[in-house]
């Protein structure tokens, strides 16, 4: 594959800031560069710098100056894509930016696709497909689990697990294919026993790393946590006693998590997705009726349910709540429920110890005062198996990987299945050759355009 | 003064990109980012390394991998602040943003000001303060005038033509006050004819300088035309048909303005914004009373007013037409009218003839075919004194610079009507001196805590 025309893009944030970065990847990535830039110190071109040097100059065309800038330069294979890369550090209002950009387009530069680098630099080898991945999910990572699995995957954890399962099945098919060669003599290279282990250790092994995916699935995507609730029995005092856990962390930096406040929260660095809904009481009005109906979409969508009530109000209407919980309980007997107890800092001790024996396993909260709430964040993390997580074993987070795993190990089943059957080597060899064609598929040993379309094009722009 | 702790800010756009960047200046800038930095090269220290180099590594702290990140080093002076200076360029997530920022929080950094990195820049002589505040205008530059003025401004254009009148004044302030010296023995080393030839001139450059304002003010703050027109007259498609007019130019990168099309557009490289209002026909109804109302509060805030109307729809009632036109006029004899008849390619040549006899100065549009709109574009640029942007000219945009040449200004003309009444030197010499400080305002000779705070408080953090 030739991809080597020269790709421009805006690598940072769009939007303006200080600065911003325009990126050139290609043969004539620092040619083009030289075309418009002039050194300050006056008569040095770029392309006689060493790699990783950074050069302050003006960006010049036409007798028009375009900015001052610092220009960086990389030479290949030394680069992100492993081609010539030129990065130039300019004034960030999105009119320089465009201009910049504008200017190495006339200069006969191309619009980089989505992707576009990464895709490079995985046709360049200096990134395995699922690493390439991981950049994506690295940059759309906003919580630390998400972080921390992507940073794993994009250092090649996940890569070198599946590439040493791969290496020893490989080993064991080429053993059972020079079985063939000698097919007359009936000779066996690959040990029948040793081969049943490591099918059981793949086996065990893929497990595992399928197991992981709906950890992976949590932690990428976050926990949808249906809260349901009256209006006003605190859900917003809720969310905001749980992020204020959490803020004292933050709190250098404000302002930065501020929209999301009410839908999102990261909890022990997973993220969990609050979606609100009205409550369930039973009605004969068709307008709540509709509402009702809606609650239940969404429990139905949610991963936890909570559900929150006013505890000073529900003394009044003890019966009121049980019959919503019961209702939540029957409804989905599957899904974790967390019954809520709010502004308990109203109640008397006598009027605690009823709620208490009158609705099991509640727990008391002031959203107000702070008390329960780390009990709660506790809960909530409890319900999530995050072990897998905290023992920094290996997680899979992207469901292209999953289904790979999925197919590797029905391919790796019936390959174990010929082997009870003492099927001959030829045969084996087949089904061994498409668990191969599956792993490979992860890395990227094997791939297609269509493939390589599909995951780049959710990459952004620049990247 | 010693700003010397290490600042820390993001120096990208907020937001999630493919790459950001986390700058440091100060005296541990290079230890505090060594504290972090793991190269992958191993054992490499980045206060061993050169300045202006870049080197890939890993930012690590208590065994967390943070993220994988080229460093770049600028050593002092040779820095954008003329201190220590590393910038981090890691992933551009928010999340990894905020987390490498709060390491280096930890680390004993402090978050950057608004401004401070420019700040820092002004006070180690890297830039004067129109040079300073021109970055600010810079990055804040959306069309092609305004950034040309920023640009001039930062490259030092302005600056220096401030500093060669000062020098001159200086020059006749320093004979004169020679004078004051030998004042018993009656003697002129300060040429009077020669001194008012000077400051002829400086009066007449000072009296440029305040002119270009009113062209400076409109460059950075864009032309506010107010579009005085009946729903359904075309408004949205004139909008439309103007941008497209532009859009050529910007077409290869798609999306950047979409969001105000409706309010700002850059033609000929100038901003206008355009103001929507409803018309002004007499109603008795109290509701569209208001509306009109309103109509002439918008009229009132903008610099020119565009009366479009429906030609088709207009020729039946002409005399409405008319008279509204005569009341824009009546009431606002100083604003430039542009009286545009919109869908003229619904009209006969016979209607056409009538509608220009009755209605004068009238301009035909189609903003559907287009017929028209160049015109119309040149109409509003020829309504803005363009020459000296055109002229290559200085131009001020800042009412800063603007009140102290408004200063110097009055002071000079002390010392004139002084020169004129045959002052004595020492008189000559307090104006004059009064003149060369508020020349001094500008490019920061004279400063003072408020206004260094005042004028880096509208920077963005991080430059």
């Amino acid at each position: 594959m030739t991809h080597q025309d020269t790709i421009v893009a805006l690598a940072t944030a769009s939007g303006s800031g200080a600065i911003a970065i325009v990126r050139l990847s290609g043969d004539e990535a620092i040619s083009k560069a030289d075309a418009c830039f002039r050194s300050v110190k006056g008569g040095k071109n770029l392309k006689d710098q060493a790699t990783h040097t950074i050069h302050l100059g003006h960006i010049v065309a036409d007798d028009r100056v375009y900015d001052e800038v610092l220009v960086s330069v990389f030479k290949n294979p030394n680069s992100y894509t492993g081609e010539d890369v030129v990065e130039v550090s300019c004034h960030g209002s999105q009119y320089i930016q465009q201009e910049i950009i504008q200017l190495f387009l006339r200069q006969g530069c191309r619009m980089a696709n989505p992707g576009e680098f990464t895709l490079r630099a995985f046709l360049n080898g200096k990134l395995d497909l699922s690493q390439a991945e991981a950049v994506a999910d690295l940059i759309a990572s906003d919580n630390e689990a998400s972080h921390q699995v992507a940073m794993q995957q994009m250092r090649g954890g996940f890569s070198s697990e599946i590439a040493k399962l791969r290496e020893e099945l490989l080993n064991f098919a080429s053993l059972i294919e020079l079985e063939l060669d000698f097919a007359e003599e009936d000779v066996e290279f690959a040990d029948r026993t040793q081969f049943k282990e490591l099918i059981e250790r793949i086996t065990f092994v893929l497990k595992r790393l399928m197991d992981s995916f709906a950890v992976g699935n949590v932690i990428k995507n976050g926990i949808p946590v249906a809260i349901v609730g009256e209006p006003n029995v605190g859900k917003s005092t809720l969310l905001n006693a749980l992020l204020n856990e959490e803020r004292a962390i933050v709190s250098e930096i404000a302002g930065t998590t501020r929209d999301t406040i009410e839908d999102e929260i990261s909890i022990g660095g997973i993220g969990f997705r609050f979606i609100d809904t009205a409550g369930i009481r039973d009605t004969k009005d068709v307008v709540e009726s509709i509402g009702i109906k809606k609650t239940f979409e969404k429990i139905e969508q949610a991963q936890v349910v909570v559900y929150l009530f006013d505890s000073a109000k529900a003394l009044s209407e003890l019966k009121v709540v049980q019959v919503e919980i019961e209702k939540i309980k029957n409804k989905y007997p599957q899904k974790p429920l967390l019954i809520i107890a709010n502004k308990i800092d109203q109640l008397t001790d006598e009027q605690l110890a009823l709620l208490q024996s009158q609705i099991k396993n509640v727990k008391l909260l002031s959203a107000k005062t702070g008390f329960g709430v780390e009990q709660l964040t506790n809960s909530l993390l409890d319900l999530i198996n995050t072990g897998a997580l905290r023992n920094n074993e290996t997680i899979i987070t992207n469901s292209r990987h999953y289904n790979a795993l999925l197919k590797a190990f029905e391919e790796v089943q019936k390959v174990k299945m010929g082997l009870d059957a003492d099927l001959s080597g030829d045969l084996l060899a087949i089904d061994i050759r498409q668990a191969l064609y599956h792993f490979g598929e992860i890395t990227g040993e094997i791939t297609n355009d269509d493939l390589l379309g599909n995951i780049f094009a959710n990459f952004c722009i620049g990247k």
